[in-house]
């Protein structure tokens, strides 16, 4: 018995196969409530790689708020094969260089910027040029310089910007916030969180260099015990140190490898964390409280996730499709004018501490923040 | 339902009953083997507190190899309460000024010192001096420079030197070092630790004392951590990093209260460990490897230890007594003049990696070891 996936091409399909025989939340209410709702929100995702393909492009197809009109893509084939299996019209396929014709495109409403992370800015701005919104992958960029471009953008163009940080829209994520803020075991002491996976694509692809990715599984998966340890603890680090290691210096010349980092909170919980390229696939995390413990592993797939707490109770809710959930929030965001819970300045956030632990790895030093 | 302990004194009251009611293998096997094995070595508790009464003293009763013979007690109430309970004869009941008697007792072989950590060189070396065997607790001592004193006057009496590792004598753990060293799930690349409890003792308590503690969260239940993940991965650490926080800095003043920690080993695998005294009993460990992953949790407990693997399968055993085990096993080694897997150079590089995650606080840099 194979009771979780073990590398990054099994993660995914095993996560696809449940994608396909789970019914989603979502999925189960989309009509109804799209009929509430009146005009769905059109987007256009920029960049069709695997992402895109597997999870964003059919989870769109679920949402309640959200629909699929438009393409970008650098590659003709793909846009051929998207143009044929979503119906999208000729008028809303763009490249990289007509990125500025979206302007003119009054069907599409935000662009979800699913590129190489280092391409972010650049996408993000063009499309907020456009007049449209933009929801962007993680990392939201390779560098908090890139990100604040970003945000500038959006702000001078009066168009949303956030990030996809899909574990936000995960109910048993939800639980732990909860759990955590309510401080229903107490205050929390101690957080634990990491996230391993194989890299187990062709020495060419992307997420091996470092001009495209920016870093490595740091930046990739590590990002989500990052995420976690902020979104549970709602505070900011004041303190990081990190350490890296390569047990495989040649595939990953260019980027970080594996690397295990801690952190101090201002209110004077811990954390600390883990990640790593060449490793079997694990993201879990653990909150530690004065009264009692709760933890999901796992806590960042697309589906399965699932915890326990130290009163024996479990952490399971129905499965939701965060990729639908998170766009239809940001929709909702646009449409009712509201703050998105994830947006520009918490990536901005991320990659300032994650610059920081790339500070201590080549230091040795701790390095304050904030 | 409560599942897991939430304090120390929940934790042993827990252990307690679980010890009461759980057949333990050492009990079941004690009578058949003890005729085997012919004469038992005599043993005399050093230091009559919690663990010496509700652990070491009745898991004595169970070992193969061991009796109770002796006891070295400051306190003359519980000298006349352990001579009732366990007919300790007049001629075997010692002071803290009078273990140079012990030289003319043949019928003590060994010496287990369970006094407070700062204390266990003063009474190891008296022991030694006495012609007996010492087992001594966790942490060894309070400094490495301790802890080459206790090995050195040992050696120059030509006696046994060992340190209550007890985790060492846990089928559970056990298991997880097989996995780890038979690569079950190929090579180990990150391995997680942490034990938190919460130390609810008056302020009076040695423990809540440098002078007498040597150090806090990390000397007491830290070094579980630290020792799994020496254990797991066979190799020592070449560099460590930690940080230090208090939540309660009257009540933990004078000793560490919670730390976070990571650690570089040659081979490349890296490990992070939390520890405290303020927070929910949670003794744990994962080792995340290149094809799947295995935890224990609880992993540091005197009874429940269990596991899980990434295929599924459960890490369980039946129950043993691992203070019996552990005793008997050091029997075993004085009587067959076999090496311990746990002699006092374990306890050492113990102390010196605690000393470097100490400088590391204190410095705000990386340690370097070894």
């Amino acid at each position: 018995m194979k009771a979780f996936p073990q590398s990054r091409r099994e993660f995914i399909r095993t996560a696809a196969l449940a994608g396909a025989s789970v019914p989603f939340i979502g999925a189960l209410t989309s009509g109804a409530r799209a009929a509430d709702a009146g005009r769905k929100l059109g987007f256009a995702i920029c960049g069709l790689g695997n992402l895109s393909t597997h999870q964003i492009a059919p989870a769109l197809q679920t949402t309640k708020n959200c629909r699929l009109v438009g393409i970008i893509t650098g590659t003709p084939a793909k846009a051929a094969a998207w143009k044929q299996q979503y119906g999208i019209p000729d008028n809303c396929i763009y490249n990289y260089d007509t990125m500025d014709k979206l302007a003119d495109n009054p069907d599409i409403d935000v662009v979800y910027v699913v590129t190489p992370n280092a391409l972010h800015a650049e996408y993000t701005i063009k499309a907020a040029k456009a007049g449209k919104h933009v929801l962007t992958e993680k990392p939201m960029e390779a560098s908090p310089e890139k990100c604040q471009e970003m945000i500038d953008a959006c702000k001078a163009a009066n168009r949303m910007l956030a990030v996809g940080y899909r574990s936000r829209f995960d109910p048993h994520n939800q639980e732990c916030i909860r759990l955590a803020r309510e401080k229903v075991f107490g205050d929390l002491r101690v957080v634990e969180a990491g996230f391993e996976i194989h890299l187990d694509q062709p020495p060419s692809a992307w997420r091996f260099h470092k001009a495209l990715a920016g870093g490595g599984a740091l930046m990739d998966v590590g990002i989500y015990a990052l995420q976690a340890t902020r979104y549970i603890t709602g505070e900011e680090p004041i303190l990081v140190s990190g350490t890296e290691t390569k047990t495989d210096a040649v595939k990953f010349a260019e980027v970080d490898e594996t690397i295990v980092w801690h952190m101090k909170f201002p209110s004077g919980v811990v954390a600390y964390c883990s990640t790593s390229y060449n490793a079997a696939v694990c993201g879990r995390y653990k909150g530690v409280a004065d009264r009692g413990w709760f933890e999901l592993n796992p806590g960042f797939y697309y589906t399965g996730n699932r915890g326990v707490r130290s009163d024996g109770q479990e952490i399971r809710f129905p499965q939701v499709d965060q990729f639908a959930a998170e766009m239809d929030d940001f929709a909702d965001c646009i449409m009712n004018n509201k703050p998105s819970r994830v947006p520009g300045e918490e990536g901005l956030r991320d990659l300032k501490i994650i610059t920081a632990i790339y500070e201590s790895i080549r230091t040795g030093q701790t390095v304050k923040l904030g």
